[in-house]
């Protein structure tokens, strides 16, 4: 699986161009892009512990909602196969972060299908496939939305190295792209951890897809002077639609209101949490302080001041235009009777 | 002037507090803290030539509106003092950033009394005393808005080392602060040059003032969890109220009137351009791109990735609670009325 001739994270290396999932399974381990060398170094991480892809969860190695879902389906995939204590595994998984929807899902899903006889292998590798599948149904759905000379902007990265492969929010944009379609990407560069810049802009690069890196501080910048459209993904959905997505997604949506601009969000039906209510029942991540105060491991604040580093915030339903999922585009109206919920 | 007693720009060093002024003049040379070795460092620069005053303002050593304006009167001084040409002194410093009002101000004021048999040294601290006395006005008017318990946020660095002392949007914190009430100050780290972070924190930590860095992109999540007062500085104001002030100012504004927060803006009356109708008026400075895709000399962008890097934004007076200027606090409507013009 790792040189997936359809790949949509095309790499360009000295020997050409190779294509890869953010998350795999080959030789008995799991296989990973270390999305924190990104953009400078390509690596790539293998382990053979399930509680090793638990901390590769945690310390953000992979990253994303639907690749982390893949990364523990892959990990209750190691447990099985070790003979592990399946019930452990799925606690130790789960506890790696809090936010993410698909998480839950992708391990609760493995526990199913091990505990009635599934190949532990062919049931992970088909939670991947099922992801990239959803991804494409969802690029396929979002294209039309995107038309010749517009300009979209995005938050973070919901790119193929989110996703496995294809990408959420990304989907509709390389959709179009290979379509002919040509428009300009804005990627804010997501502060503390550079998302944007570090991984959106790159995979954008490694497409050829016109792109700009732009301060999370831009946003209403660029907006007032003429975006078109703006998408991004989530990490979970409440059943009232309410989101969490990564932190600089609420003050995006609430310009694009203030702008009259069209605000959609990408994500498979799994990244639904219909036993939560509202955003208000979503636990928030907050994540060290050294993230914002340090950059390569340099302190850039002055000593002995204090950071907040909440990773994610919660975006009102109200302020969505639309959900792009793998069944089509739905208002936030429409979450329970398209989901089949 | 080094060390004046009252100087609010409080620098704690190993022989103790030594009070500083932002720019200042002394055995012929215009001194000024290097902002950009901040919060690590501090460094005074020293310039004997207006045209070095020049690059100490297109280079940012000094930054924010009035210090730039007094670092310009300073540099009037020394053509003065030199005999250089006062029309090419004044043309080469004001083409040193465009966005700025006070620096249009104090080259032109200078001009004028010099052209009067001012003399330069008198005329240049004037300017200085005067700004910071202004300052000092601004927080009087202000500081009532700031309760016991709040919650207050700003950007970027609207603090004593851009305004020669005391500050604008600081102003009123740094008296409320003195006059005993406690409250929570977040500063937002205003990528790309980090002047919430590295200047306002560390004015903030020299102060012993309850503050958090946070990314700019947390700001509507903090406002969403209850912040009681925004206030930030401005770099021009124009006839009808729209500003010009850092980039991200305008995300913040929009939040604000989001969630039924006041927004001020703390500026001198030298600020307002009353020669400029609107916002759509005021030129907005474009900064390398390197700011953003590099720090520290180190490349943090994909290569081949462009980035954009407008240095302001204008955010609609409508957006506007209140003008705290040294004459009082003012709505948009009355500005002619209050200012004089």
């Amino acid at each position: 699986m790792t040189e997936k001739g359809e790949s949509d994270l095309r790499v360009r290396t000295e020997s050409g161009v190779r294509d890869l999932r953010a998350v795999w399974f080959e030789d008995g381990a799991v296989r990973m892009i270390d999305q924190r060398g990104l953009p400078h170094k390509l690596e790539i991480a293998s382990f053979s512990h399930y509680a090793q892809v638990a901390d590769a969860i945690r310390d953000m190695t992979t990253r994303g909602a639907p690749s982390i879902g893949a990364a523990a389906a892959y990990g209750m995939c190691l447990a099985a196969l070790s003979g592990a204590d399946l019930g452990a595994a799925s606690e130790r998984l789960k506890a790696a972060r809090p936010t993410a929807n698909d998480l839950f899902f992708a391990v609760d899903r493995m526990l199913g299908q091990l505990k009635e006889g599934a190949d532990p292998v062919v049931a992970a590798d088909g939670y991947a496939d099922m992801m990239v599948d959803k991804c494409t149904r969802i690029g396929g759905h979002g294209s039309p939305l995107i038309k010749d000379g517009m300009r979209v902007m995005t938050h973070c990265n919901a790119g193929a190295l989110a996703t496995v492969d294809v990408g959420t929010a990304l989907a509709p944009i390389r959709r179009a792209w290979s379509e002919g379609r040509r428009f300009l990407v804005y990627a804010s560069e997501t502060r503390p951890r550079l998302q944007g810049m570090q991984l959106t802009a790159w995979e954008l690069g490694q497409e050829g897809i016109d792109h700009a890196v732009i301060p999370d501080g831009a946003s209403a910048y660029y907006m007032g002077k003429g975006v078109d459209l703006v998408i991004t993904g989530a990490d979970r959905i409440a059943a009232n639609g309410d989101f969490a997505n990564k932190i600089g997604t609420l003050d995006k949506a609430i310009a694009a209101r203030h702008f009259g601009i069209p605000f959609y969000v990408a994500a498979p039906v799994s990244t639904f949490d219909f036993g939560t209510a509202d955003g208000g029942g979503i636990e928030i991540e907050q994540r060290p302080e050294e993230e914002v105060t340090e950059i390569y491991g340099r302190r850039i604040a002055p000593d002995g001041s204090p950071a907040l580093n909440p990773a994610f915030d919660v975006t009102p339903a109200g302020l969505v235009t639309g959900f792009i999922t793998e069944n089509g585009i739905l208002g936030p109206g429409d979450i329970r009777r398209v989901t089949g919920e």
